[in-house]
């Protein structure tokens, strides 16, 4: 038996979304049988003791401050981009054009312009990219895209999605990247998710109409003052889908209690499908075709039935984590990189959510809707 | 110890809503000390035949298909109208004229324009009145409008409310006056709860953006033929509030599996409340004040602490029902009439409403903001 | 038309009990075809005073503190018993021996042996009797049993009963009636509903073990000492239905927190059933027979599907109260009464209960099953 | 710096649970800075075949047939047991003869006096053992414990702790070693879970009366044939705390439609707790202390707070999985090996579960509490 391929990944990054992806590569690794053996090769971060410390206890062999030349590095064929959001522009484009595949967290970018850019960039160095929408990668949601794909809930009348958090609900918690005007808000922070399972479930949003409310309009700027905050604190659209669906998503993170409201709710002409990230093991699923009188939403709770599930926990009920979705994203990756699979959300999709956020953010400043063409 | 002052009720129209208007009586009679003794005096229907029918079951001493003569009988005190829109206005304008009390279902009148015109000759004739939004009878919706009022949430940001039905879903179900042109719509038809709700909780609305939607073109005609369909399947709208608060709401009625989705969200710096008519007894309640790492929604289950529970129920948890919601307005009424409180929601109330429902349509067919100041 | 007869009522009893049993009366008369016309007569109660007063407030003719007078007037028809439990025997075997129907809440008596005698006097009177077991009127329950009949369940294997609220977690709260070592205690009060909502579905419990715990020894006497509480404030017991299931049923009235836990859930080859009193206008169901990968738990809503929810509520999701199940179980008197059909939940029924009462404390003191046979 | 000390460890079976242990390995030692580096030394199934098929999936450098060797292997620190039930006792002695530290899946042993054995012999040699009762090892768990013994809750007067599942539903499913007369049946397979809960929050049980019911009487035997069936499908237990606290558990494989109701009540005089393993990221805490009319279970959800739920994921409300709850088992066991903290559950404690156990089977065949002394 001949042994698997190596793949040997270096990682831009050691925060916390460094760290999921590194459990996200050790769990992929036990749970799929993935197409490479992965070997954590090298991390890089702003200094050589930061890099060495996360190195040891993440794993990797190696540490360097120099991204760059990790990047260059031909030992290296999988860059995975955790910096700052301002930086995964320069970092990408760097290792599309060292030849590297490249994991990007989300967002890809600041503006669908640059997203647009790494995504062309990618395309025609024919390297594989993977933007971190991780919520995609749920059992659940693709047992709920299935259905409807399946007409198991008829012609798709209506559509709700929400992201709701309360991590900014503090006005006395300062200025951070996330307030950035170039990048920054809530939409693109977490109303991202909310138009990524939008799409992902009901296909290409032809057009919206947006309102984008700031509502904290000063934070403190960490050095004693106040500065004047751009971006939106609440986010809402109206949604037209191109099979003719009509919807709605809302972005909050000032969402007072809510910690992970990442929910739908949609309506077709024989079913319904109401699903939220809380209890993100379940999907509640209504069928006009049920007997009469004994109709009502149904609870299916997370099962080996709904792949990759049984990877997992071989027992329905047992229910999967965060992290595990983490790890679902890098299997589907590596399927990809291998050539068994297409991109299951590269950087072209990446691209699509900038667009999308920034069709939103034009909508409600010129208050007319905005047209979203796929392609 | 005297005798209580005689009310003498006339009602139009012998339908459901009729029922559940003697449904309110009955009960409000019974559980609230009214300061009228409820007397059921005539009843008005299309035919002597219906109205005697009717008057026999639920309990008139008269049937009439006269509602002018009824209107006009100096014995009766109150008109209550529960016979189809198109009519109320000029039912109620006849009654205001003779000096009678009108209780009138909702909603008021299909424009705004005839429910404001209805609302000012109350005011002159000094006849107190009130629409039939008895969603907001609910102890809970009080208590959640004292827990805001009070600053139990703090200051409010974020608003989402809902009411959803499913009773539209079928393409074939025909025609009806619900739409009509001229006031149809699941907008007007339930839409307008959730308007009211989120007017109830948060005050006056200030501007508003609207999307409506038809989802089914044509319906058959009830003579073999199709007839278009004009009016909105699914309404949206984007709200400003004028304490400063921004959300939304949505009327829906092809919400698949969706019988009485009237929620509400509202989020502020200190607290939340979400509610679901589907569960109408309950509240739930997020505190930032509770301890860390023990804060979460708390389900308040309604109880004699949430008058007029207590009067219904001696016990939390016993729950009060749909008909109950009608008593409580009765009692509302009655007790406006007997100069105790101000009207619970009059006819200048209902004519808000249909400003709304207006201002929402017309900002989707002109896709911009509407004003809609409260006075 | 011929004019429907008059039964008279007599009532014996003013307290919250009897304010339901009018609030019962006067629902029914006006949701229901009752064959009755209901009259209420006279209302009997300790004093003159406090009968007049509530017969004004209730709506009765004429008031008495002469509960013997009352009972033998031949122009009264039903006697309907809400006074303190202890004197339920001596009025109710009054009203039999004068020939009139008996209405008597819950508790019938403190023992089986009395239950028994009452029992048999009305069957040998031949008047017709209904105790208010009030939860097994509700639509919900209807279908359940329906649905246990018909298979749809298959063979029933498990079953699980509670009935808990917290009224008396505080320990300082006084000794009342509900202490009283004869026919007090949480199984008595309240253990009671859950034994008639398992026979009620499941048929007669042929055998039982229990468990009967006094958590709170001694409560103040109301005059300044302490009394030692010798009743159960939990209840605990294995069950065994003469169709073969198991189960077990618990009640508490010190389950903090707890306001109407009367919950089941019922276990079968083909199907399970859950129910919660706290949101009682809901069923839950499941089906082996749903397909693969989407079964699940079905939240069925009460509807027009489920009489009599429909003379209540035109519309599905709009929900009945505790108040509308009492309004049932005068309907179900009623027609029994009239010979249209059974009785609901006569003496026999009342007797019965008792016997399971008796026979899970007997076993608790004796640690043994012991046996229930149904006849 | 100096490196951490290796731990090599050897693992019999392959099958679910060693790859559940496998995964909790290796997200233990990514998730948690370990005492020691693990080291997947040899794997040792039934034929070198398996066991190096296993080796290569798992991630093990070595294979053997010989689990005998292994555990004689001086390389080897711990040996970890995945195999059938029925050698955990002759695997574990011998593990333990060599010095070794021993991880075993449950049911520790199917007896009492051999679990009581291996825990002696593993006491005496000085060697460190966990059992792997892996609900216990959830953050909200802890939560609940803390709670109760910090007296959040006042003195606890009542419990009711339920697992059931479905999976022994077909009658026609054949004869495994589950139903083992030898330590098979619903109470210990997955009721051992919820007398390991009850004990975890509440402390030791101190007697019990049981209730155990065989429901399908003959399964297949895999050879065309039936075989008769011993061991119990549902059992119910009363339980009596040494706290003072009485209460209850069931078990049930035959629960259809349930995958993993591991759900506990606990009340006490100041508040309570509701969990259920269906939703095992959340806990419901109702507090007295909460002002009169805002009262309700709140739905606390896992987070930062609730450690060492944080080293899972930074954010509350992401969610942790099942395989997680290996990972902490796994963790706390390296703690207690390095000495840093007790044996979390122990083979003591493992024996302890056998005991209660066979305590409720004794009481159920004799009907007759049985005392289950703590030491």
């Amino acid at each position: 038996m001949s042994e698997k391929p190596v793949l040997r990944i270096g990682l831009i990054g050691s925060g916390f979304m460094g760290k999921a992806h590194v459990f996200g590569f050790a769990t992929a690794e036990k749970v799929f049988d993935l197409p490479f053996r992965l070997e954590l090769h090298t991390l890089a971060d702003v200094s050589t003791e930061v890099a060495q410390k996360a190195a040891r206890a993440f794993g990797f062999a190696r540490a360097t401050d120099n991204w760059r030349a990790m990047v260059a590095d031909p030992d290296i064929d999988l860059v995975d981009i955790t910096a700052p959001n301002a930086l995964h522009r320069e970092m990408a484009l760097a290792a599309i054009a060292a030849g590297k595949h490249v994991y990007c967290e989300k967002p890809l970018a600041p503006t669908h312009a640059e997203a647009t850019e790494m995504a062309g960039a990618a395309a025609a160095a024919g390297v594989v990219t993977q933007v971190g929408f991780n919520y995609l990668c749920n059992p659940m949601l693709h047992l709920a895209r299935d259905m409807i794909a399946a007409g198991e809930l008829g012609t798709i009348t209506g559509y709700r999605g929400i992201h709701a958090e309360d991590y900014m609900i503090d006005p006395l918690s300062p200025f951070t990247f996330r307030h950035d005007p170039a990048g920054g808000g809530a939409l693109g922070d977490i109303g991202s998710h909310a138009l990524a399972t939008a799409e992902f479930l009901l296909g290409p949003i032809a057009r919206v109409m947006g309102d984008c409310v700031t509502v904290v309009g000063e934070r403190p700027d960490g050095r004693g003052g106040l500065r004047r905050i751009e971006v939106d604190d609440i986010s809402r659209a109206f949604l037209r889908f191109e099979n003719g669906a009509t919807g709605s998503i809302e972005a909050s993170w000032m969402a007072t209690g809510r910690k992970m409201q990442h929910d739908f709710e949609v309506y077709g002409s024989r079913g319904a499908l109401l699903f939220t990230q809380e209890r993100f093991n379940e999907l509640h699923f209504y069928a006009t075709a049920d007997r009469a009188g004994l109709r009502g939403f149904r609870r299916i709770e997370a099962a080996p039935d709904h792949a990759p599930y049984g990877l997992f926990c071989v027992a329905p009920g047992h229910q999967i984590g965060f992290n595990d979705l983490k790890a679902i994203e890098v299997a589907g990756y590596m399927d990809a990189i291998a050539g068994r699979s297409a991109e299951p959300f590269g950087f072209a999709a990446g691209a699509r959510i900038q667009r999308l956020i920034e069709a939103i953010k034009a909508s409600s400043a010129s208050a007319a809707w905005v047209a979203t063409p796929a392609a």
